[in-house]
């Protein structure tokens, strides 16, 4: 606790994923106090044909 | 925002995807007021091994 | 099934949100092909002070 | 309705599964008075690297 | 982790809502092998006029 | 999109969320180079008697 869920499109490479959750630790750690070791990070990757956005997959654009 | 997730079992075919997320946006927008272009879908599918009703998966029935 | 969460500002009235789930479920149902009675809604309404775009809440503009 | 979520990391078996499902739904449906043919439960699986704690995806420990 | 999210409508006593978690998580450790003391409970409330069944929510039946 | 959710218990201060968004979304536009004004957060805040670790809610302790 706290729990942080990260919803991006698929594609970012294994360094960004490992540097992402880095610095969004430290910057939960850092505003509300939380120890480091206790904050989750889930992160859910969504394929181009099951999000759009104004009504139009990104797949279909 | 507004935000929409759905979920449902795979199986269905891209142009019913690509329906669905044109007819909810156009129900959502319509009934909250939203413009269409700040709506978002996301389109989550489960497998029938992952999700249960009555406390038995879709595989094992 | 279905399960669709529409995740938006609180505000809107009754009368939309009765509007909302009807539109929604019509509009699932007809392009999927799941029938009404299984389409199950869920309404979440967030507060302008948790909810932020580019880093600022709505509630600090 | 309830409608239970279960987040775990990928690697049980399909035996731990369906006990799983068969075991959460008993003690909801003890503990809430819901039936249990209305109690959903989904499953959703984590690879290592899309989980992180302490700052630190599992895959990269 | 695991993280079990239970959502239902609201009305449930502070007596079950206790013997909830105690129940699920005994339930999550035996079928899954993880600690309890790693398994987390989140608990989601709804109100009868943000959750809809059928294109009807419970506040309108 | 990125959407970010960040899940944790109630009773941080307003200066505190605002603080929390601002460094998470910095955090989220540098690792992943989405620009940060396409960067949502949604903040949902958790009572202790609607959370548990080891089948024991905080309101419990």
């Amino acid at each position: 606790m706290p729990y942080v869920t990260v919803k991006m499109l698929e594609g970012r490479t294994e360094e960004q994923k490992k540097a992402l959750v880095e610095k969004v630790t430290a910057a939960v750690s850092e505003t509300t106090g939380a120890p480091a070791e206790k904050i989750a990070i889930f992160i859910e990757e969504m394929s181009k044909n099951n999000y759009a956005l104004g009504g139009k997959r990104l797949s279909d654009e």
